[in-house]
């Protein structure tokens, strides 16, 4: 018999923290789906007390999904603590996730506490939510850096108060993997009631490690649980990759004797919804889910791989969710096959009113572009047709021409609340000029941090652009995206997404890194 | 006193081999010099014996990098081992590298040789380059997958045949840290004359463990050589990244105690040139040179960052490269500052011709764009007309136009040889339109597997985009990237350069993965 690994995805909390990469609730629902999917055993879903939409996102995913745990964030506070209860309550099966700074650095800089403070506040966070929800995750914030001495009392103490995980993570990516290992070992060694808890380890990538630690932690130091997040998204260099940590358990199983309980075939397409919801795009030799992972997904068939494929291949493409773009749909694709292709990618649409709006926007698409892929309809679900929020501004048409020496002129129509307005601006390029005649209007004064297009789909020049662009506007960064098989439109609409967000979005409080 | 680790860099050999990043001469010779500014200890510049473009890469490089040693990968046969050796010559410190597979399942499937013969061949080339040379390196193929008994047998003889660096190749990355570390540590217990070589790691970085994989083989094994590729470049999910492993034995040089030779404030403009050259996009969430890699490099200064730095950057950003745009140059600077920033930037172009070439394309772009930053110079040396090689498809003029609710328009006038051509076409976008009418001239048949663009720099709406198309071809892949403020122009010169490619390159010989 061999023991089970959690999988405990983050995505959705420390994969959001990431600046650019907030998502509305649909969206996170969307992904939480996926990750129910992925057989996934607990979805981190968000930081409830972070702000009123952090709390609803939480809610609505603790409504909706029932085989995954669903866990809410919490500092150490009474206040914190009850809303993350109320925020999971819903959900068959929920936790909640409570976190104080325990090393010196941290008490004295940041909270400005001593010891002994943090010690009482933990106990009591622990003891109040125990009454509130049977599965409590602790989590002494920048624990790897801090007193082994004073870890253990924290520890003990929690443990003694209920608390069922005992999360360990390395908060700013300085781990080794011998090192980690070998400090959960000692710690759990040291700590008379260890075994009253699950360990489980949350690791950064800041110098490329967060992987190899998290498993270090695992083998050596005896965790039962890895913390990571789709594509290894969230702040600086991001978390662990679940994908990574996932292959890897299942190729090395000699080494590690691990179950887990992930439905690989979902990887790739998690990997997708969470690049094309955020915008952050997964680059060609990034491990797993990049588009050069597997040397036969390129097209390439070098000489050793045509011979025995094992000679270069330790995994299976297919096994991990790689397949050909199947044309799902197309011009004559009738209501019902639509709403049931979105039934098997796992969307809801809240009623039909969305349903009849996602509809007409995908005919309007089969209309202009022959074969419509699965990314095409995910791609769609973000438009603000088809979700019911009315946004603030919203795209009209656009006309817009360049012509090599002369200056490139674009005219936009879109909405400035409920009054519609046209503006058209000269650029460097017809993108430019199209951004110009936005701001015009709207005059954001906005900083443009990134601009960036891909095809959603690839093997044709009929495919969509998805534009992404990421705006800064006092210290808050908004992602906006927008897909249109006229590259200038999806830019016109990107635009406007960011600038809906920057216009909505509120000041929320900081977590856990 | 601490030792020494060796940074070898193979991103214009391993790095080169990932589908699609095959880069000219003079591409190679411009990473080079940055590879030289980086302060890399040796650099394998490529695989002379793989074609005659290659050849004459790792010459050139070999002709003018003075600071790095140049090394030349070859089989483990004599043709091979005498084309690196001429290849290599001119430089003032050379190294020839050859190798051979010694696990079961290569030796018997690819090389289709019993184990008696890859040694015999493994001796006899290490003695015929060993007379060519003083800097000999032996890679053992798959190494880490090898019968550790026969792999004993295959070092001993080598080193007894002068091989000065032993490499231990993990070539399909399936190592675990911890035993990939005591692999190497096993061997060089076992060989006799172990300490006659220096030993060396090179590891892939499949299951995401490549940089922890490499310091297990450096701390465990007593390795003193890390074979990496900027941003991680390489086949499959690539090599291991020279950012992330030269920065972690910086960060915890309390750990390792080993000294490096790189100057790390060179690593994010090195990263950049690669990506720029390549068309190979790095992910934000990547460590040490991704967009969001350092918290406050993303605009976002959370509480705890501006209470110490330290409570959450264990690096600082500076120290890697990272600094603001500066707008280097502008509609008014002269061809003596221009040329003078050429050569900050360590380019050296080859003639007063190709000076004034990208000097005239300089000014073309201060006419259309105010203000000028380095990756705007470090793009425009790509451009047909400051390479003083004719290139069979050259862009000459564009007109395009889109609007809501009528078919986009694209009018292309570009060179087929030496004959002009002018072609129309409607489309799904402008970049569709401008793309096929293209392709209605040439007929290339060519599929497309990648679109994407990224605005070169960010800050401004007036950034020039920067398009990578990557295509497929009779299981060629190759990839085309153009630059200009307009996007549709950049998507038009980006494709005419993929189908340069294709129409110049020639089949090549594959090397070790």
């Amino acid at each position: 018999m061999t023991d089970k690994l959690i999988i405990f995805d983050t995505t959705l909390r420390d994969g959001e923290q990431s600046p650019g990469a907030s998502m509305t609730r649909d969206e996170k629902l969307r992904i939480a789906r996926q990750l129910e999917r992925l057989k996934v055993d607990v979805i981190e879903a968000g930081f409830p007390a972070a702000s009123h939409g952090d709390f609803e996102a939480v809610h609505t995913i603790a409504s909706h999904i029932k085989d995954s745990v669903i866990c809410g964030l919490a500092r150490a506070n009474d206040r914190d603590i009850a809303r993350a209860a109320e925020a999971v309550a819903p959900a068959p099966r929920s936790r909640i996730h409570t976190f104080i700074a325990t090393s010196a650095l941290h008490m004295e800089k940041k909270l400005r506490m001593t010891p002994e403070q943090v010690l009482e506040q933990a106990t009591q966070a622990v003891r109040f939510a125990r009454n509130l929800c049977g599965d409590i995750e602790f989590s002494p914030e920048d624990g790897y850096r801090s007193d082994p001495d004073f870890l253990c009392r924290v520890i003990e103490a929690v443990i003694a108060e209920g608390a069922t995980t005992i999360n360990l993570p390395d908060t700013v990516g300085y781990a080794i993997p011998e090192l980690y290992g070998h400090f959960i070992r000692q710690l759990r060694e040291r700590i008379p009631n260890a075994d009253k808890a699950i360990w489980s380890v949350h690791c950064h990538n800041d110098l490329g490690m967060a992987v190899a630690n998290s498993l270090a932690g695992v083998k050596i130091g005896g965790a039962r649980q890895v913390e990571c997040t789709i594509n290894g998204l969230g702040e600086r260099a991001g978390n662990c990759s679940l994908e990574e940590v996932v292959m890897a358990v299942r190729t090395r199983r000699d080494y590690f004797g691990l179950d887990v309980g992930i439905d690989t075939t979902q990887i790739v397409p998690a990997s997708r919804m969470v690049s094309q919801t955020t915008g952050f795009v997964v680059q060609p030799n990034k491990a797993v889910v990049g588009a050069n992972a597997f040397a036969h997904a390129s097209g390439i068939h070098q000489d050793g791989v045509l011979k025995a494929r094992d000679t270069y291949e330790i995994m299976r493409a297919e096994d991990v969710g790689w397949a050909a773009n199947k044309i799902v749909l197309g011009k004559l694709s009738g209501r019902n096959a639509f709403k049931q292709r979105l039934q098997e990618l796992g969307v809801a649409l809240e009623s039909e009113t969305e349903i009849n709006a996602a509809f007409a926007r995908f005919k309007d698409l089969a209309d202009r572009k022959s074969e419509i892929f699965d990314e095409d309809i995910i791609a769609l679900l973000g438009d603000e047709s088809v979700t019911s929020i009315h946004e603030h501004h919203g795209f009209l048409s656009l006309s817009q021409r360049s012509e090599t020496g002369e200056r490139p002129h674009a005219r936009v129509a879109f909405t400035i609340g409920d009054r519609e307005v046209v503006a058209e601006s000269h650029g460097n390029g017809p993108v430019d000029a199209t951004l110009k005649a936005i701001e015009s209007q709207i005059e954001s004064g906005a900083e443009m941090l990134l601009y960036s297009v891909n095809a959603i789909t690839s093997g044709s020049t009929e495919s969509q652009g998805e534009v992404t662009v990421r705006l800064q506007l006092g210290g808050r960064v908004v992602n906006g995206v927008g897909a249109d098989p006229d590259i200038v439109v999806a830019s016109a609409k990107a635009y406007l997404s960011a600038l809906n967000k920057l216009h909505t979005g509120g000041d929320r409080v900081a977590a856990q890194g």
